[in-house]
Parts: C-alpha cells; structure tokens; sequence
C-alpha cells in the first residue's frame, strides 16, 4: 500500500515546529509494509487542504492528515473534511464523555468550543482520543482510506497504535517491504561507493541500496519491496548481499543505525573496559554524547571539566610551571591531562581536549580551530592528535568530540 | 514572494531522519518577507521530483529543494534538473578546486566519482558549497526562482547565508519588511498572550505580532510588512510598541533572539560573577550550553562531572557514608555537591544535578524523571528544587538543564 502524509498548520511552514510526527509515521508504516511515498506540510487554508487531498489521493491509497482539529477558530480540517466528503456534523457520544472527563479530571470547566470537538462527520468511523479531546476520524472513500488525526505526537500516536495499525494491516496488501542498515565508519561516502560497485551493480531489481552520510558514519540501508517474495527471502537476500559487502570494507561496519557514541559504548560493554573524559575547548559536549545513551553508566565513570587555567590546575594537577611554558592549548597538556583525569577518574580509557573553539582567542601560531584530543590507555600510554577544525564554534566542537570517540574506537 | 521546499531522499520518508532543513528554511525566509507555503518531502525517483516541480511552481515564485546531490547513484536530482531544464551539464573550475582541496586537506585522494561533483547544468548560476563538496544551483526560468542545494543541514545554511537570502532579498517585491525580537523569559504563552492584549489589538495594520515560545522562553516578534511606510517609520512604531509591551510585563524581557544560556552569560559578565557546574544526571549537557556560547570562558570556569558513585566520592569528596545512607540522588548529596564543587572551582555560583534520566535505574521510591537542582549562591547556601520530569531520556537532561540555568538566571 501507499501511504501520503499531509501535516496541517501554519507552525511547521514558519519553522515554529519541526515535524517529528511525519518522521515517526513513516519509520512504523514501513513496518506494516505501508510505503509512504510524499509528506506534505500545508497551512490551514481551504483551498490548501483541499489540493493537498485531492494531490494525495491521485499517487496513494491510505491519506494521513494530522493536525488542525483544535478547538479554535483557526482549526478547520473537520469543517473541510465534512465538506470534502458531503457529510453532516454529527455528535458523538462516546466523544463528548471522553471530553467531558477528561476536563473534569483536571478540575475545569467544560464550554461550548470543547463540546463541539465530539462533533464528527457522519461518514466517518470515530477513532476515541486516549490522550486528548479531540476525536479522530477514519474514512473510507472512493476504494482510498483516509484518516485525520490531532497534531499533537502523543495523541496522534496513540491513535496509531490503538486502532489505525490494525485497521491497515487488515486492509492488508501485495507488497512485502524490508529495511536493514549497517553503519559503516572512517570510509568517505564516495570511496565506499566506488570499493562496493560490484554488490550494488548486481543487486536484484527489488532491493535497493541507500548512502546515508553523518559526519565520519556512512549508514547503509538495503531495502527489498516485492510482490512475489517473502520477507525472509528478501531479508536473506539483503544479508547475503551485506555480508558482500563487509567482506570487501572489512572490520568497519556495525549492524543496525548506530551513532559513534552508541559505537564506542557498545565496544566498551564487550570488552568490560570503562572511560572518562577531561574537557576544555569541548565544553562537556564529548561527555553529553557519552551520557546521551542509556546504559552509559556501566562503561562511563565522569569527567573534569577544567575551562579555566585556573581549574586545570586545581582539578586536574595541571603543573602551574608547564602551563605557563608552553600554554594550556599543547601536545604536553593535553597528554597531561589525560594522564590525571584518567588516574583520578580510574578508568581504563581517558580521553582530553584542549584547543581554540573560537570565534575570539586565536593568534598566528595557535588559530582558532586549533585542537589537541589526546587518549590515555590502559597501558598507561598517550595518544594524541593535532588537528586542525575549520567552522563555526559549534562545528569545532561537534568534529572534536567525534575525532576524540573515533580515536578511542580505533583502539578498542 | 511565495515559496515551496522540496527536501529528496527516502531517508525522510521512512523516518529515518527527522527533516530539521525545512524549519530553519521556514523561519528564515520568513524573516526575509518570504512565506512558505507547502513543503513536499519526496523520494528520489525521477517522476516524484518532477512532479513535486511542476507542483511547488504552480503555487510559489520560489522553489527551494535540498537533498540529492550526494556523489553515488541513488543521487539524481541534478540530472533530473538539467533534463528539466533541458540543460547540458558543464564543469565548473572553481567547483572542482574546491572538491580537490577539500579531500587534499583531509589527506584523501579525489576519484571520478568526487570530480563529476563540479558538473553542473550550463543554465544555472553555480553557488558554491563552503563546507562541502556538491555545488549548490540556481536558476531563473519562465519567472521563477529554483535553488538546488545539498541536504547536509550545514551545508545547506551556509548557502543559504552566503548567497541565496541576498539574492532572493533583491529580488523582493515592492514591500518593506523589517522584523525585531524581544525575548520574554518566566511567563507562560497564554498568561502573556492575556496581558499583552491591548498591545496586540492597537497594532497597526502593516504591523503583526507572532508568539515563539520554546522552552520557558517566548520569544515576541513584531514584523513589519508596508509598501507605503519606510524601514525607519516601521521599526520606530515596532520600537514604540516594544515599550508598551516592555512597561506590561516589567523586568522579565531581553533585546533580541535570545537562548536562556546567552541570557545566563549576559546577566553573569554584567555583574562580573562566575560560575561552575557538576553535573551528574545532565551528563555535561549545562556544561555544554554554557561553553557553545562564544566568549564563554570569562565567566564558566569547569565542571565535574561525576557520573559514577566512586566519582562523587574521588573528585567532589562527597561523604561515602552520606551516599551510602540517603544515596546519590537526594536533596543532602545534592547539596554537598554544590558546595564542594564551588569551593573547588572557585566560583560564585555553582549548579549540581543528580537524578534518574532513565529509561532503566527507577524505582517506586525514586521514579525515572527525578532530578534534584542545587545551585550553590555567592553567600554559601544552596538553593535546591526537587523536580519530577517526563519524557525521554534526552528529554529530562534538556529539561534539567533548563531547569537548572533557570533557576541561576533568577538569582542574577
């Protein structure tokens, strides 16, 4: 089956709101073997929603439209879909008690534009709000399902997972559609390209190979959709043509859609190691990646965040004397620092950082994007890197922390 | 002038990435008197993008699409636009130059693949692309505008900032438009909406006011749209009624587009105070909004981030037998975590976070969500609020974040 998905409001096109609901719809609906083949952001005009259906229904079989179902004036797509489909308003009981609760639960007072959301059109199959007040509606049309539904992701979500899931699976359809990824690390997108060519040229006609690039992390998803073959054909397929190419990459990929930070994680966990970080020109951002994670708190220990000259020396025993020789921006600090944080902190591995975020503080000799990562290992050994980072300050920032986790995955 | 963004690439589609493009793309050219009207995301097929053209420019003047630029195969949308167009595709040098030197300075050798980047369609008008390798494309045919550009967000911005808003802003209509923004922090959006009414009934016509609210910021924007009134007369009378709103709502506003972070730093270089962190549960998230605001470093002096228990006890000498009794996510360690760490960092304020981010770690007694806040004052108490937060896990760190520089803008 394919799916459309209109998202309605002025808030996405002015950039108020990024839609998160669209992204969500379309990862589940290709779990139920829907494909949705355009997402369409409109405002709430007449006219806007009634080409945006009308364009919609043209391509796809299932049209799903969100948002516009609020209680005030600017909110029209019931009155547009009733309209639409040359129906009457009609009151829904079972609606109007959810409303009628769902107020009186938080001690206020039910008034006349409440009321009037439990009104519905009367073609339509009622789909109850559990999160909220206003009521979605199902239609069935014209041999094209189409389902309104509240913008707001936790209601619109509920309503997916509570009814409309099961409603289109039950509609069923000819088409079988998987997805798997790999994510493949320190291999530029382009050279990756060329190096596979050969399992990509020779890929059946319903799978498919996609590059999806993120700083030094190409993802890479194989997608089968067919008629005729089951999903554990296609999914054997896809493996068989993904173990083609790990075998020519070699020791580089990762199954699944991972991040760096998830990476280096995961290889901590296997091999029972910990780490901790200092940070200066980074400013915790390498420690929020760690910690972003769940679970990071088995492999991950703290950090010292020494910003000041001041602070590395009262934090991390910074020696004052090589500090004022040869500044806090070295090879020799950043290997001192990660050699204290990582006895203080008693990890295994220690990653620092020290260099000029900019856009002020640069000279001549050390520039703005100026950055030493250095890795204490277990070994007691440092590792450490001069790099030089073009970009904003938050660029700088951001390419320290993944050269800083890749540095530490390579060892792992 | 009306605008359309078409973002390419399936990845959208099946949810794999969240389109972020489309919103910037929305709030800046708003602020450049363009208004968007629909955004289409749609795969990389031939047929859906030149369906989605022919679409966006019935409706709009402007065409703005990213994505499909990448250099391997599931890339068409250049072809695609020089057929459209019936076009020839051209090198450009000074594209090229800048494809060798970007894999030159990363130590990479530059393949065909890299090289057939600078071809461009010999129509356009080649906008080169400052932080990677694709060039970005524009063209003007039958009275439309139409820009190609990649859809690596940073990518796509810095095009955007370098070239195409002042293009597309010579190319104008005969209006004038001018936009200002105050920052309005503590007050609900519906609570100011409320108080601010008299103000927003007595605009005139050619003035409109537009709520943001992000966080437990609002930010206010007045725009100015005329074509009878100059730049000065339009942004006198937004000055005149900025005051009003200014003299409504007392001593809660900043000048400008602000982010609670900037409005922290701002209040700290005012009164020549510092300020450090320690951050448990929040990972280095305060951290690391405090350190990407540029200039940072006069007034943030580290962090220590102990995210472990030995940690707590290693390097902010919180008491073992403190820990052991009340356990780490309590109002006491809380406490003494504030207060050692200032004591260590030598700073006026210092924030201390420990909580349960989850999703694992809760129990009945100390739910996933609860975060206690300390904020250690100049005078040696601490302030400490206990806060129950819902939501993901990145959700709660962003919140305890807010939460927490909050809480030290209050004492500022």
């Amino acid at each position: 089956m394919l799916a459309e998905i209109i998202t309605i409001g002025d808030e996405i096109l002015i950039g108020q709101t990024i839609d998160t609901n669209s992204a969500w719809l379309g990862k589940h609906l290709n779990a139920y073997g829907v494909e949705v083949i355009q997402i369409s952001s409109i405002n709430d005009k007449r006219e806007s929603i009634v080409n945006a259906i009308k364009a919609a229904e043209s391509r796809a079989d299932v049209i799903l439209i969100t948002g516009g179902l609020g209680p005030t004036k600017d909110d029209i797509t019931k009155k547009v879909l009733t309209d639409y489909f040359n129906a009457e308003l009609v009151q829904n009981d079972e609606a109007l008690v959810n409303i009628t609760q769902m107020f009186e639960s938080r001690g206020r007072q039910v008034i006349q534009v409440n009321k009037d959301q439990a009104l519905v059109p009367d073609n339509c199959e009622v789909i109850q709000n559990a999160k909220g007040t206003a009521p979605g509606m199902y239609f069935e049309e014209n041999g094209k399902i189409y389902v309104s539904m509240p913008g707001v992701p936790y209601e619109m979500k509920a309503m997916m997972q509570n009814d409309i899931f099961e409603k289109l699976n039950k509609h069923g359809d000819n088409y079988t559609i998987v997805h798997n990824t790999i994510t493949v690390i320190g291999i530029p997108e382009s050279h990756l390209a060329v190096s596979i060519e050969s399992v990509e040229d020779n890929l059946p006609e319903d799978i498919k190979l996609a590059y999806l690039p993120h700083l030094n992390l190409v993802r890479l998803r194989l997608s089968g959709k067919s008629s005729t073959r089951t999903k554990t054909e296609l999914l054997a397929d896809i493996e068989l043509n993904f173990n083609a190419i790990k075998d020519i990459i070699g020791d580089v990929w990762f199954d699944g859609d991972r991040s760096l930070p998830e990476i280096v994680g995961e290889l901590l966990k296997a091999s029972n190691q910990t780490i901790g970080t200092i940070e200066s020109c980074s400013g915790g951002f390498i420690a929020h990646n760690i910690t972003a994670i769940a679970g990071s708190s088995s492999y991950y220990k703290g950090s010292l965040l020494t910003y000041a000259y001041e602070a590395k020396v009262a934090i991390a025993g910074i020696d004052q004397d090589l500090l004022n020789r040869v500044g806090a921006v070295s090879e020799e600090v950043c290997t001192e620092m990660a050699l204290n944080a990582k006895k203080k902190l008693e990890v295994d591995y220690c990653i620092s950082t020290t260099g000029i975020a900019g856009p002020g503080g640069g000279t001549a000799e050390k520039p703005v994007g100026l950055v030493y990562i250095g890795i204490a290992k277990p070994d007691g050994t440092v590792e450490v890197k001069r790099c030089e980072f073009r970009g904003t300050r938050l660029q700088i920032i951001e390419r320290t922390a993944y050269t800083a986790l890749d540095m530490v995955r390579r060892n792992l």
